[in-house]
């Protein structure tokens, strides 16, 4: 199915904004209760529901838990098994590190160990992104024969770590135990491919752990998620829109990134994204307008902080109807339900608003009334679709 | 999507309990009355249809009446439309002969013929299974050059034969005219692979026919599903599971050693069922009860007894639930509506009991609740992922 719409796709002015709450898809707190979404006085969403058309997607597939960057792929209109990405890839594009094919990028957090050399504290603190950057350069002065190296901030505790050489490969590891009380593992390699980049990685931690000695609560590194660029056709490419990410957090700039949308930097919350839509309402045709904190405050296990990100989210829709947007989608990337404390396999409920629909019997945004929509449970890369067929995006099959 | 769970299963201890009432799926009797399943008393199943997802699943797909084997391989997880297996090599498998790559296998029927050699009775009378053993005996003296032969009672009046020998293969009509009042078929090979295979077929019925001449009701065979094994990778490779089937019936035994699971033998009734369930608790992290007579019920157009055989499975949940699965999903292989006698192409019922579920809208299990449910109507095949989602099998896809 990949290359019909590459085929059938139409450039037109018509505008498209995709508005996500990461982790928005919820669970009851208590048996026989309302999850974060239905809970949440959202008088915008359900305004809209009621005019709109609504469902469920999955973003990989049934029963499978989307991990941040292939759940926004799939929003993007790619199936994401089809395009697998490292994290390591995700955290360098975050940052608009310039990478190039064959670079190995590494996600690596700053941590603190103990005498023995166990972790007892995987975030090192949470210190500021100031600290991450100062220690950054220190570790900038590590030599490893035969590799480049890149080491550069990301936010708090996290950083990101590129090798640049040749004959490098990911088949490498994660040293993060995601325990404390146990030591980091070594990088191993998972095939003889990998065995030059885990050595490297080796020597890279062996000097890090050096400099790092007198420095606790930041004595420590933790390496995951090695990864290679992958090759995904852009979005000008493959479905001829115009794309720019409004987005907060790295990682999701990141994700824009890899497929072809421009990014715009530096906007610290939705006030913000609300003016960087206004200043670029005319200059593009596919708005991503990106939420974090309903995901963190799922996280955090936090049910009342998620349901009042959600009705941040809420207020911050007329923001978007004042530009008159052709075709507005609302959703998330995957669920991360409170209760939960993680991202989960549940569908995501989606909205979906233009001129020509059908009305369903959805009088609100919540789970339970996306599962009576008109949809049902859909892959989630196929929102794209929808959106742009109600953009006059997509030529008809066939005469 | 085959491969996707395969690098994402989690061994854990969790337990999953797939209940299968065999050909639950029915239609009402009469316009605008209720299906089997809606009518039946089922207490508790509505219990945790309130609580839990329902949904509908295809086992094959749209319009496609599934069999026994294969709806039960959709069950197991897998697209059945990518392991083709013939009814011969389930019935082997059901009582535990050891079939062996390359040979053919084969199910027969005694029945009875009239003296043109018509089929009066293609069951026999339906003799027991001790008769059965013994003309199984008595066919075990044909001998045909080149071919090892190996015939082996079922259960009443169904038997299987083995060819075990070079160039044999599964390309032959069965012979059995699924109908009364006229003469079996000779074994015909559909291409020219199977001719050998049909040839060998040809004798050994010439020669049962010889045997059996004196000894009406059992005075025919007739042969069905020449079938050769195929490769299917078991639920321990492809799932991470430890599998154990609670099945009376031979078939079912069958299906289930296809795809690696363990079977407790010399199960008799839901009783036994449930004893066994009990014993092996702590052994397995995945339990297949099957329950045949739904299916026998609505085969034999009793939509009464249909309803008692759903009430007895019912009542049968407390003894699971005593356990504590983690996950319990109840469903069928088909429909088997008694209106039709036969299996349909009708999508079947499916309930799924976990922790972390979102409560749809369905108070009670039957067929118009479940088309209300958040699931909608989804692959057969996809239910495993759904229950190993809700057991915590399945690692996140991506970072």
């Amino acid at each position: 199915m990949k290359d019909i719409v590459k085929d059938l796709f139409i450039k037109n002015d018509k505008k498209i904004v995709l508005l996500v709450m990461d982790g928005v898809g919820g669970l009851p707190r208590e048996k026989g209760g309302k999850t974060e979404l239905e809970t949440a006085n959202t008088p915008n969403f359900d305004a809209l529901a009621s005019e709109g058309e609504c469902g469920l997607h999955l973003p990989i597939g049934f029963g499978i838990t989307p991990g941040s960057a292939p759940g926004h792929l799939a929003l993007f209109g790619y199936q994401p098994t089809d395009y697998p990405i490292g994290r390591g890839i995700v955290a360098a594009l975050g940052i608009g590190f310039p990478i190039q094919s064959g670079d190995v990028a590494i996600r690596m957090n700053f941590a603190t160990r103990d005498g023995e050399g166990r972790i007892t504290d995987r975030r090192a603190g949470r210190i500021p992104t100031e600290k991450c950057a100062e220690l950054c350069q220190l570790l900038s002065t590590i030599s490893i024969p035969g590799v480049e190296l890149f080491i550069q901030p990301v936010k708090d505790y996290r950083a990101v770590v590129v090798f640049r050489g040749d004959g490098l490969s990911d088949h490498v590891e994660d040293t993060d135990p995601q325990a404390t009380g146990v030591k980091p593992y070594d990088p191993k390699a998972t095939s003889p491919k990998g065995e030059k980049t885990a050595h490297i990685a080796g020597q890279f931690i062996g000097q890090a752990l050096e400099l790092l000695e007198d420095r606790p609560p930041t004595n420590a590194v933790l390496m995951r998620g090695f990864a290679v660029l992958p090759h995904i056709p852009s979005m000008r490419e493959r479905f001829g829109l115009d794309p720019v990410a409004l987005a907060v957090y790295p990682d999701y700039k990141g994700v824009s990134r890899l497929v072809g949308m421009d990014v715009v930097e530096d906007l610290q919350d939705l006030d913000a994204q609300a003016a960087a839509l206004r200043e670029n309402w005319d200059h593009y045709t596919y708005f991503f307008v990106h939420h974090k904190y309903t995901d963190s405050k799922g996280e955090d296990g936090d049910f009342e902080a998620k349901v009042a990100e959600i009705e941040k989210v809420d207020r911050f829709v007329p923001e978007i109807l004042k530009l008159k947007p052709d075709v507005l989608l609302i959703t998330g990337d995957h669920s991360t339900p409170a209760v939960m404390r993680a991202h989960s396999a549940h569908p995501v409920p989606f909205l979906l608003h233009a001129e020509n629909l059908r009305p369903d019997v959805t009088p609100e945004f919540g789970e339970r009334a996306c599962s009576r929509g008109v949809w049902g449970v859909i892959p989630g890369a196929m929102l794209m679709r929808l959106a742009m067929a109600e953009a006059e995006k997509l030529a008809k099959f066939g005469a």
